[in-house]
């Protein structure tokens, strides 16, 4: 599912939270999937902080709804969000960045699916595509009572 | 911070996404945060996803913007989500209720803070409130070049 | 419900608004509230008004939706706003503020109830909550078919 | 700026709050505003309350738009919200209504201007027009530094 | 309809995209139609586009939802849009700027209308609009199934 | 850019606004682009018209949004609407849908660019995708000062 396209220089100039005191570490130098997204928005001004940059918040938002896109295709039907974990920011998104968000069910229990999911950023008039977020979705499969129903084979 | 109120009663008949064949639980019988909540909302009709129950997105997008809220009056100044962890969905919340977030800074780094997080759900007319959604959320002090900056002490 | 900390330097270099001429006063030194206030949240730039500043019926709005949470946990159940009194603004609110609004049933008839609101404001990274806005709401418990109920006894 | 059409009977079968144990009021049998509406919009399922109607904040965040866009307009250029007296809520706005703000610059004092304001629906595919809301607004004239400044002569 | 004003000086001034290599051409110095708008409403900060400029899409979301405004009046009932021809952005629209949309039904088939829309701005301290963007639009009438039904008569 | 898989029956069975008194055809049976989609998102209950289906102004304002990640990424910066042609809509877009939007930009002048945009919808829990709207647009790359700058080569 990915590309053997080198984005280290492009990206890791942007990479600007890194800070060796912390656990953050820089991006790994991955290349972007190739599969359509599950959602791809442009962010807009009424999307920022009030410093002006994406709010972290938003994204999350989005990854949850793409995670719950690709769940309720594998699931056929209505399904929650019962967990996240791992998600780690990379760098900021900015006003006016195409941001997709890619989302992979990696693993299907009775009731429940894990989703990997992953927010890449492109600035709006260049090539290139930089991994911002990432994290694991579970997502369990709900009947019209909410209560948890089988995943229904492929 | 807890008060000695049995919940147990009240919380558990909504505690309707238990699965045993699944890592969720029901939630601890906790008692609701006694001091102030970091946020405090009603959820709308526009927050509601296609089922017609609020969109879990909404509910991260609040608690980042809570634990934001924590991080910057304690950083003095901006800061930016660099990770989320074990943030867990206990249970739905509906259009109509009365959502309290919590969030205390429990570890701070040079640059870095972690930051516990509950949001808590009321029923409009009702007085009990149920735990739906924890996490616990890492956040950096930043300067304006977006640069990690050290965190003030106390 | 005030505790006695003197708030009056900090806030009145932002009663930017006070004009002789007309009848709006100085905000009295009053002290912040000490309960939990009804709705609390962070004032976004996309509440902003086209001067940057935010918007004065956001803020009406939100004091609107937090009188209606105490008429509603009053009245258990349906209510609606019938009056607004004494509304007045007495500084501007701007983005990146956490606002909170505190809400008190100050009286009940046999369908409706008396609420007084305020908006408190508190710059990010300070400490320090501010009186920006404050007026009267009366409200009318109603049923299904939007007729005045009784307000329940206590 | 009244027209002699009588709206008694259309309108009072809405006028479903009325209480003879409170203050409010049937609306007086007026008749709507004959000038172009300073603002008219479409009550959309995203301005509802969690009942289904349209929330009340949001009526009067659009009366206190309105009444800015009228005192802009005398005042040439920025303005800000002071206070508000004599909101009254006379019947609700459903999803889907049209919302027509009348506004009009009722006194000019030295700095501030005090702005009468209506708001009427009409639903959707029929011809009349009932009052819903109205509310006087004062408003003051502000410069860059939000100082009050005079309002220009006409 | 319209009234014999000259706006060819004031609004000429602002039409930025003329370009003589292309098709786009300066407006007709036509002047505003004198009939109450079909929807009035002030462009907000929200509504902005990444270059801080409006966002054309909120404008072409406005001039349906006028245009749907006239639809479901002269319809008498639910209608839906199915096409649209002939829009053409004449200038931009700043945050601030109050937008007045314009809709008339020109024809109606057995079940389908003609509605040509306009939208006008007016910068928020002046007296002046300009015309922004016009087209016209088709809608049906549709029943409870989403089935044409006809439009009835006068 | 196409797949040869046949769409008729799915999708013909869902195009419910057909009427042979009008322009209007039903669609023509083609396959969904290959490509991946400029936009994707779900359709919300916020962005629902009053009778509950989505809002058409909401899918124009997408495609806009969506010609424009096209012409921006083409003329390498900042570009504006100026005109839109031949836009129709085959069948209604429903809460929980995901949409897709393809934009391609067709033709380049000096200053400007033809842009041809499609939105498909599909069923939250099928597979199929379905034509919903299609349209041509035109923008122009413009300056800092919204001149007309050249398009720059490839």
């Amino acid at each position: 599912m990915r590309q053997e396209v080198d984005l280290r220089h492009g990206c890791r100039k942007d990479a600007l939270r890194h800070d060796p005191t912390t656990e953050t570490r820089l991006p790994n130098p991955r290349t972007p999937p190739t599969d359509a997204p599950k959602l791809r928005t442009i962010a807009m001004p009424a999307d920022a902080n009030p410093s002006g940059d994406i709010f972290g918040g938003w994204l999350m938002g989005l990854m949850d709804l793409a995670a719950g896109n690709a769940a309720g295709r594998r699931g056929r039907g209505r399904v929650a969000t019962i967990a996240v974990e791992g998600m780690k920011f990379h760098m900021p998104v900015l006003v006016g960045d195409e941001v997709s968000i890619y989302a992979e069910v990696v693993s299907v229990g009775r009731t429940s699916m894990r989703i990997e999911v992953e927010a890449w950023r492109r600035e709006r008039s260049e090539e290139e595509m930089c991994l911002v977020t990432e994290g694991v979705f579970t997502f369990v499969a709900i009947d019209e009572n909410r209560k948890p129903r089988p995943v229904p084979p492929l």
